[in-house]
């Protein structure tokens, strides 16, 4: 008798169910609900006007997606709710909320209803910057230790800056609030009715170290002295590795979603992290990228090394016994959507409208017909800064070689090549730092659509791109989890290990480098590696300088 | 009563007759016709096809225009012949043909009128490249001292590149050819009936100098023996200073033009130089400005210095006594134009056409919006190599600063500054070298058209520009420089200085400096500096070694 888990994607507008065969990872249906409330970076439901830089989130769009979703891929799939043995979710992070003891949303209380700071708070929340940076500087001053985890920067999205900014602005909310937890725990809080904290976003986003724990009382005094207790006060130093229980469905949520109570659920979980076993990674040294609007680069090793400009490295962090490591690039899908929007001519528009083509097909179309070189152009990939290695919001775009004769296509392409070879000076930096990348694979929306893309990247990072089975990693992955929690015993397994291999995939399709194409590129990326060291650590800061004049000219 | 002159203006598509006052200088009517053969690149008017690279014209066309433009503007006017007193002309250089010792071009004859070489090759005919290179290193390697007055290379669309490729390629034309001849002077020869060789192309484009003369037989020897003695052989050695008179109208081109044999020719002339005089200009220090689809400084100066990166200085070379500097951009317009065509999207296209606005216009009016610095953005100009002061037709273009939210009038604007800065770093490199430039003055389309450009100019030079007052300055200078051919008694004038004053002038309007603007593009322009000597001066040859790969890629 075949059994049956379900994964739930929590993304930033909508959450998506799939129902996948335990045993062999096929996935039987979908189905996605859109947030009624989507991102609140205006006003809240009672017209109550947010502040610049605000991105909130309703937590009952989050419930509402599992009374929805579950249902539907139950239906679709004609699967008996007696077959399914646990359920997995996986979610953006650091997206946080304050609680009650008992799990309640401090926005669901009538009395918080009007105040910002009591509803979630999303990953792309800028409004504590300040706080990030004040806490960057104090902990540099300090000389903490694990900022080097984490490239030497905690990002304003992460969870310490979020808190600060409560307790600045809102010290009542503060007051109030018995728990700040992420979404991703949260929601499991909902479904098993027990508080558990993952070790992914623990470690990527709360500052938590299996070997070391939180920074210490000091430092949080050093902040804020009413931080001093933060850690026992408001979050949980008890952390559950990823491939756990956290426990059994709840007859109440049962009753939300059709399933029976008392099958297993997975620990919370991360968008990204979960591909991992998704496209059947069971090891270190496999790098998979993520490849949306933005690439997130995860992987597997088996030492803790402190690598410059990465985003974290975390133990149990992936999958558990690795340490997880974690790095990015801030801008891939939206460069080409960037360009596409401003730069492409019109007669290139109503060409691909009389030939019914997608303006990023025709262009593709145009752009695959290249040799590497052939455009002469080369770009730097920092559109929107560079998270990894150089970690710099501040660094900009560049592109240099642009003759009278240059086309759209040429430009595009240089965009594309750009991020590829971003991507490889993560790998090197890995290598340079004693972290082996010895595979590569991709998953993402631009992984399933952009061959010549693919190609690219493997001929730039001269490694073979396997690419994801799936189209819904996330929900796969969770999924996986859910089968790891409910056990062997149950239909599913004991460890995520052989879950990833027997249900995670990827398709036939390999791109596999050209080496005549790999040779020219290694001579654009030691060019590339030239100018990145020259604007990013350094040498000079023009992009900087034309940043603070900016600022200054705008604000007149 | 008063006496009248004709300037015609010899360009690349078409010539123009502007009839003058030659007491005020105003301009009376115009004509312009278009050559009927324009510029031949693929082949002859008997089909016999030509080579990559070339670019003849027929002389033919130049007497036509003559034929049309002339009596066409006395019949405009209503001027009588009678009171016209001289005619001047002006010509795209170097554009050179080889003739019979009585100025026969070859081409006229029937056993040579299927013969490319036969014909006249245009400014921008480039097949002579390899020439020129193996000249500039044979002139490197002897150490020739005049290769300094020229930046230190010799541009193939030159004289000498060009008529050794004629000796290479078809030898027995150049042993038919009496006479190579620039067809700025040619065209003198056949109003005069009087071979000249006006000081300005025989300084700028045939490497003659006032005090030295010619290259030494030796130094042509070491190029090909043939060549030895092509200076006595084929060229002309009695070189006339601007601002003479030629001779007197021939009865045979009375004949042509309908105007009255005797009055006075003036000596040829350049297109771009022949234009100081009609701004008014009547000494040192004032640099020209013709600025269209690339731009060319024009400037005079009591003393002759070796300035790096200039393409020539010349004695009588603009107005006599002077030096005469020139210096160039090989891309200003046509940087916009090729934005325009390549970058702009289809909204901005719909919407312009929507208001009923050229695409320049609808850009124009969202980038004058913007402040210095604002957009955050910096290029460099060299989309088409830089010919000041680098010389250097391998540099490519460069553009930094952009991020997600960069508009496409934001790259507008930044390709016009870098324009700017591209001048700016002109005109400290004169001052640099003991060459004062103290007042700034702009001819051409864009000066005429493009008031943001204007501006953006005055505050990066962070000088005052006096606009041309007349749009066809070419033809207004050519009938200046006639006026002086005539001479006082004739009604025109005894010198070119009093002649500028009285027929040559501006616009009333003058950009000037904002404060505010010229203390951030101080910032912005050290910022270009910088990243101008980083690519230009050998720091990082990038923009070459990407040329070199995509020419190998293209040629695959």
């Amino acid at each position: 008798m075949e059994k049956y888990t379900i994964g739930v994607d929590y993304g930033t507008l909508s959450g998506r169910a799939v129902l996948v065969n335990a045993r062999t990872g096929q996935e039987l249906a979908d189905a996605v609900y859109e947030y009624p409330h989507a991102v609140m970076d205006e006003q809240l439901p009672c017209g109550v006007k947010l502040g610049t830089d605000w991105a909130l989130q309703h937590p009952q769009d989050y419930l509402d997606v599992l009374a929805h979703t579950i249902p539907e891929v139950l239906r679709k799939s004609g699967v008996s709710a007696d077959d399914v043995i646990g359920i997995g979710t996986d979610f953006t992070a650091c997206t946080l909320l304050p609680t009650k003891r008992d799990g309640t949303p401090l926005c669901f209380l009538p009395e918080y209803e009007r105040e910002p700071h009591a509803y979630v708070k999303l990953w792309k929340h800028h409004a504590a910057q300040d706080k990030a940076n004040r806490l960057n500087e104090i902990a540099a001053a300090r000389g903490e230790a694990w900022l080097q985890n984490y490239g030497g920067k905690i990002s304003s999205e992460w969870a310490i800056p979020k808190i600060w900014q409560v307790l600045d602005e809102a010290p009542e909310i503060y007051a109030a609030a018995d728990r700040f937890i992420e979404a991703a725990d949260w929601i499991i809080w909902q479904l098993c009715g027990q508080e558990t904290r993952n070790s992914c976003t623990a470690g990527y986003k709360e500052i938590w170290n299996k070997r070391t724990g939180y920074p210490s009382p000091d430092f949080f005094k050093a902040l804020d002295p009413r931080l001093e207790t933060v850690v026992q006060d408001k979050l949980g130093t008890v952390i559950t590795p990823l491939g756990s229980r956290a426990g059994s469905l709840t007859e109440r949520a049962a009753a939300l979603t059709g399933l029976r109570p008392g099958i297993a659920v997975a620990v919370g979980n991360v968008d990204a992290h979960v591909c991992v076993p998704a496209v059947g990674i069971d090891g270190p040294a496999k790098m998979l990228a993520i490849m949306g609007t933005s690439t997130c680069h995860i992987m597997m090793a088996e030492e803790e090394k402190q690598v410059p400009g990465m985003c974290g490295v975390v133990a149990d962090g992936v999958l558990p016994g690795y340490y997880g490591y974690e790095a990015g690039q801030s801008c891939v899908g939206d460069h080409f959507a960037w360009f596409v929007e401003n730069c492409v001519p019109a007669a290139y528009a109503q060409e691909a409208e009389a030939q019914g083509k997608n303006i990023h097909v025709y262009l593709t179309e145009k752009a695959e017909k290249l040799r590497p070189g052939q455009s002469g152009l080369l770009a730097l990939d920092w559109w929107n800064g560079n998270r990894s290695v150089l970690v710099d919001v501040d660094l900009t775009g560049m592109m240099l070689g642009m003759t009278l004769a240059t086309r759209p296509e040429e430009m595009y392409r240089a965009l594309i090549e750009a991020t590829a070879y971003g991507t490889r000076e993560i790998i090197e930096n890995y290598r340079a730092n004693g972290v082996p990348v010895e595979e590569f694979f991709a998953s993402g929306g631009i992984s399933q659509k952009n061959a010549m893309a693919m190609q690219i990247y493997a001929d730039v990072l001269n490694m073979p791109i396997k690419i994801a089975g799936s189209a819904q990693g996330p929900a796969l992955g969770s999924a996986i989890f859910a089968s790891v929690a409910a056990g062997e015993a149950a239909g599913g397994y004991d460890d995520i290990f052989a879950a990833a291999r027997a249900m995670g995939r990827t398709k036939n399709l390999v791109y596999t480098p050209i080496p005549e194409n790999a040779a020219v590129y290694d001579k654009l990326f030691a060019e590339y590696v030239t100018l990145h060291d020259y604007f990013g650590r350094g040498a000079n800061d023009v992009m900087k300088r034309l940043k603070a004049i900016k600022k200054e000219q705008a604000s007149e």
